[in-house]
């Protein structure tokens, strides 16, 4: 029998980290974690819709990565140190292949960040994934999406716009299984790279952080809404990946990395005088950076090009209900 | 527009509970939660799918309190006192009034028990409903599967049977919206009372402790399993409503209440010198309780008639992939 309790041996047995701040794991009607002095727990929520989050031909192994990755990208634009993860999956049949292949994916990005997975629930149904996540962050130094003031200036890190670039290639092709194919962009849309050492690095410098996951103008509206500022964006200082720039040009790449989503980097705010710590730290933690723009008075996010005018994209972003 | 961010505000407005460990609620990429000295985190995970957890017909308020009830439940099989819930709603359409109905049902139970909102994600998608629970108990003092021993009573909270037999009168109807049917029954199945009270006065007394969400049998399994112990139960001894008494004849109930399922009250077991301190603690705290039977040399659970004969029931407990 291929049943409910089969589905969570197999989840953790190819998801074991050992942590000793964890009690107790899998296998009881709750885990229990130890919390550590001073610090506080970051919890973040995100669920993973077949169809709407993710092509459905989306490998389970890009699947089990991703559907931990974005989770753990919510605790990096905190600044907290991932721990433990919990996860709950609806499938439409007890498929052993599929829970395996999710399982090391899962299993891949948890271990190389020390995640124990300490609750598992998988249930019949159209497939879905739920993943919860916590952190530590020492109490008062979280970032948050509030805090940049004008004057400030704002960065990205990694290159924007490669996920959403693999979307609008997938769209135009006819083989259901495009989503498989290798390449840079691919990579990008399956398996995103959470910036959790940058996130910890940025503690004590930025003013403000949230992570790019629904398109850069969308989630800096999240920043200056928080702030009460506005935020002016340099179209031409986007930081963009050389497959980009080979596959798309020049508005299409704009569209999306200023609003594409998908990108799981982390955009932040500081002031100018912590601009060389900020540099200095991230190069530590081997992440790249890029300076896109500053606060300034005032509301919105506007997109400038080189002579300062306003960019107008067709979309400021992505609403899972639009 | 009704998008996602709006279905997020319903719920933040209609689910205020004020705690003063939340250092920071729904609104950035993850909540801020202050721990407590001297104690563990208890954390569960379940989602609620459409037709396979509750009928289609369900009505939104009862799915709002069911999908928080049934982690609550998970809290109070440990002993857990229940702090914080976080909620992944996945909906076909961006449905306001749905999104209200739901809300206002989880508000009620969350308020209840003092339980906050700190985190809320919405998306398009087949309806689904994962929530997160996270609970404190003292360090060392929570109640576990495993801890019975040979010699031990057996107990039950509550009512058995009730929930399943609403369902069974559900399936031989036409009406499609006979879920919304008021009575005793129906309101067992649609908003069960997680045991959260008595989870906690059983903490000192109780050698091992489940709550029964797949059927008395099938959970009793997993204690028989993790404690290394058979465990016998005498049919006669279920607690039963007077509604299920007067609805179903002898046989389907013993069926409902010994394995049904989706009780979502509390078996547990101790040394029989702590019965009369347990029987005052539940009577403190409002919760009728039932001695049900005794963990043997073993393993497995069987149900037996008053002969001391086993009864065999056609299903020991519910899979979600049967």
């Amino acid at each position: 029998m291929t049943g409910e309790f089969d589905l969570i041996a197999i989840l953790r047995e190819r998801t074991a980290v050992a942590r000793d701040d964890v009690r107790l794991g899998i296998g009881d009607d709750a885990a229990l974690v130890v919390p550590k002095p001073g610090q506080d727990l970051a919890v973040a929520t995100d669920a993973l819709v077949a169809g709407v989050h993710f092509p459905e031909a989306t490998r389970a192994e890009d699947l089990g990565w991703k559907s931990l990755a974005v989770n753990l990208s919510d605790l990096a634009a905190m600044g907290a140190e991932p721990a433990f993860a919990l996860l709950s999956l609806s499938l439409p049949a007890p498929d052993r292949s599929f829970v395996e292949g999710f399982a090391d994916g899962f299993a891949a990005l948890a271990a190389a960040h020390r995640v124990a997975l300490i609750g598992g629930d998988t249930t019949r149904g159209p497939l879905n994934v739920c993943v919860t996540v916590l952190g530590f962050v020492p109490s008062g130094r979280a970032l948050r999406r509030a805090g940049a003031r004008a004057g400030d200036l704002v960065f990205a890190t990694g290159t924007l716009g490669d996920a959403a670039a693999a979307l609008r290639l997938l769209g135009e092709r006819d083989d259901a299984h495009s989503s498989n194919v290798d390449g840079a962009l691919f990579a990008r849309l399956h398996r995103p790279t959470p910036r959790v050492a940058a996130g910890i690095a940025l503690r004590d410098v930025a003013s403000s952080c949230i992570d790019v996951s629904d398109g850069l103008l969308a989630d800096l509206g999240h920043v200056a809404a928080s702030s009460g500022v506005g935020i002016e964006i340099d179209a031409s200082s986007l930081p963009m990946s050389a497959e980009l720039e080979r596959r798309l040009d020049a508005d299409a790449r704009i569209a999306c990395a200023a609003a594409g989503g998908d990108d799981y980097e982390l955009a932040f705010t500081l002031p100018p005088e912590n601009e060389p710590a900020m540099m200095q730290s991230l190069a530590n933690a081997g992440c790249r950076v890029t300076r896109i723009g500053r606060i300034v008075e005032g509301s919105g996010v506007r997109l400038l090009d080189d002579a300062g005018d306003e960019i107008r994209l067709r979309s400021a972003g992505w609403d899972h209900f639009a």
